[in-house]
């Protein structure tokens, strides 16, 4: 699937063209297109801020006009920090991301649009898009340039991304144990505990046995800590048994 | 709900404590603290990045050790870039930033922990907290400190954000037509393009019209709309007849 092309119209410093480069690369779009760049092109200071990103910079392409920037696209979205009073759609980054993989799955081709550091996009700009995305903010709205980008192209790979929202690294150490394993724990534990005299009044044994397992299920050990905990078990009796000797 | 505090720890370059200032107070996080800033604070640097995001900067707390940082939070997050081969549970920042909702929603305090620019945070830091956030990222992963205080305040805001994903602004002029302006549109356009010969033959009338008011359809017009396309065919008619003449 192709991913959108990001356009910067009128852009003025290289540093955030260089931090825009950075961020698309880190969310698997590469396709950068500047109109009218104002301090020309290539630009040193891109380069720089881009740190090892510059390959986007380096297939960059300039035009003069946003409309030839924008020619051969299907699908555009123009980023803006207010609203425009206009009648457009105004979408999330997170809808903008879904219509966007929605129709790079159906072959179009796609862009996001960013206005200069100073004025952002001008309502002719606005004019030639389909949508316009606004990032959601606190009170406080100051996103730069490369901050927007950042976003953006941030939920383009979040829509497409199959990352558990949660898991824990499982290396060949990293197995859950067996509930055998568990339950032989749970034995030396609770036998150790007894005979220290910790698991006291009887009345009160089987109680806190069970909140003593709820607590070590709630951790969800792996099978190495289950060891590693007999281990501790292991040592600080025998500790105990050599000071009191 | 109070939001989570930010941890930068060890942090080198004032440039990038002020990104992260005002990427936190864009997505209403404002409590930054400090372990060890390596140039001192306050940071004349920080204060120029951080823009009008200065006051993030002004109340940031500065702390010898990262244990004194994170004395009184309840929940505690690290970020890192890369797998550690321990056996904490990895987070997204979707899910990182639902579970801070519902902890600071229990009254508990918060916070999300960063390593410093060159080398982010070593094991023993990552020790100290819950469990670790990931940004998921193309195979160019090349984040910096700025832009994963961003992701992360950015997941914060989102998690809680009830702006709905697409929406059309809707000024005194931009309400929705009724029907029967709809129908009066329709009656106006087809009564035209009939006297001009456009819906030929008879026997494709029905379809063309059909056609012609699923597109019109398609557009969601507003009634203001429907009145300036009513105005467009009475301009378009009238020049034709007077190029007749």
């Amino acid at each position: 699937m192709t991913a959108p092309s990001i356009i910067l119209s009128r852009p003025q410093l290289g540093e955030n063209i260089g931090a825009a480069a950075r961020a698309m690369a880190n969310f698997g779009l590469d396709d950068l297109r500047l109109v009218a760049p104002r301090d020309g092109w290539p630009n040193e200071k891109a380069n720089h801020m881009a740190v090892g990103a510059a390959f986007v910079n380096e297939k960059a392409r300039v035009y003069q006009t946003l409309e030839e920037a924008l020619g051969d696209l299907n699908l555009v979205y123009a980023t803006t920090a207010r609203d425009r009073g206009t009648t457009k759609e105004v979408l999330t980054p997170e809808e903008a991301a879904k219509r966007l993989r929605k129709a790079a799955a159906r072959g179009e081709k796609t862009g996001i649009l960013f206005g200069n550091e100073r004025a952002g996009l001008d309502n002719d700009e606005i004019s030639l898009t389909d949508a316009v995305i606004m990032v959601p903010t606190s009170e406080f709205t100051s996103l730069n340039l490369g901050q927007t980008v950042l976003v953006t192209a941030y939920e383009w790979l979040r829509a497409g991304d199959c990352t558990p929202p949660a898991r824990i690294e499982h290396g060949p150490y990293h197995r859950k144990p067996t509930r055998e394993e568990m339950f032989g724990l749970f034995d030396h534990l609770e036998r150790e505990l007894a005979e220290s005299g910790f698991l006291y009044p009887p009345a009160k044994y089987d109680t806190m046995v069970r909140a003593i397992r709820a607590t070590v299920h709630r951790a969800k050990l792996t099978y190495q800590e289950v060891q590693t905990l007999r281990g501790m078990i292991v040592a600080l009796v025998k500790n105990k048994h050599r000071v009191r000797k």
